[in-house]
């Protein structure tokens, strides 16, 4: 792949860490501009990042094709253009497999903890922080166990599905590091925490890290 | 494939619509296993539906290789291991932007209005009806709006993305026919509604329909 890749990116998004991981694991350089979505800053919403993506989330991904939100939308097609090495099992039911445990964070627990929510959730409900934090234990202490009877049902395997990481330890590290920001205590789920800490010593994890990002605050 | 295919269904579930219409995109036959998920019923909460799927969720397919649930890894694997007719178009980046489409309304829009998520908003905050309608129309509204904007931007087309029905169709009519449930204007939508249309007089997705499932009340 030839063309320059430009990722609109934020260090702490978990979505943008997927995406990072990706495009390390495929070895492809990009220029990151990242969009800060603290409160208070809120750069997603502004005009010039709509002209980017009018869905106004992070990440995007800007190829010469043209921009690219949804992270697993990116991964596959990263997949798909660059083959090697690749981001699924060959098998196709090992595949199905991989693709339903990084769907079950996508699409069940990672939502739960988006800053849109949450937000809503205070303006609608008036949830404060303890309320709040309440609501992220329900959804990731649940989903994180379901994912747990997942790989326990599974031979014992260095990454999620195998012996080289795919889109599973993609969305799962990620995954892990908000619960460990936000306190949930995974000591239940050991099958996850030794994958999660296999994939997290993997260079390409490794370097997608929210604090090796460049607009990561520096910590002091 | 010859190989007998079970789906652990719900006529009204969004998840599981998208399945029986690749299913029947694909031609492929199978046997079904209503799951009744309304309050008061909870059958994917017993313990027998736990044995076919730890995640109590709805749908699963049950292959000679083992259960899988989510919508979106099953509705792949159909595609990768019976690839007529395809269920995504054939250009990297048209595959990359049906994805995109399917994503933001199995990721953004279809888990805000999950049972479980406004069964806990009852019991969390106290949400009655009229709150979790407020809900409903905040995350289905915004969601549509940038389901529009998605397809304005590209060429007029029967399907979403061309002149046969793909991944992007098979999530937007399950998630239009919850809008239109839930009363959620679809007007200033007109591209979606369009398609739509055209969608749901394709015979694939109309034998699909919930009213048509063998679980459907019979309306006297």
């Amino acid at each position: 792949m030839s063309e320059t890749l430009e990722l609109y990116d934020y260090w702490r998004s978990s979505a943008a860490y997927r995406v990072r991981i990706g495009l390390n694991l495929k070895g492809l350089g990009y220029a990151s501009h990242p969009v800060n979505l603290a409160p208070g800053a809120s750069e997603q919403l502004s005009e010039a990042y709509r002209a980017v993506n009018p869905q106004q989330r992070v990440p995007t991904l800007v190829t010469g094709a043209g921009a690219l939100g949804q992270s697993l939308a990116i991964l596959e097609w990263l997949d798909e253009t660059c083959p090697e090495p690749p981001l699924l099992p060959a098998d196709p039911w090992l595949r199905a497999e991989a693709r339903a445990f990084a769907l079950s964070i996508a699409c069940e627990i990672h939502p739960m903890g988006n800053l849109s929510v949450l937000r809503q959730l205070g303006q609608q409900f008036g949830a404060g922080e303890g309320e709040l934090q309440a609501w992220r234990e329900r959804w990731f202490g649940a989903g994180m166990a379901a994912l747990e009877a997942q790989l326990a049902a599974r031979p014992a395997s260095t990454y999620a599905f195998g012996d080289t990481p795919c889109l599973a330890d993609i969305c799962l590290v990620p995954q892990a590091y908000n619960c460990r920001r936000f306190g949930i205590d995974l000591s239940p789920y050991p099958r996850l925490c030794a994958v999660t800490a296999a994939a997290e010593a993997h260079p390409a994890f490794a370097a997608a890290a929210p604090e090796r990002q460049p607009d990561a605050p520096s910590l002091k």
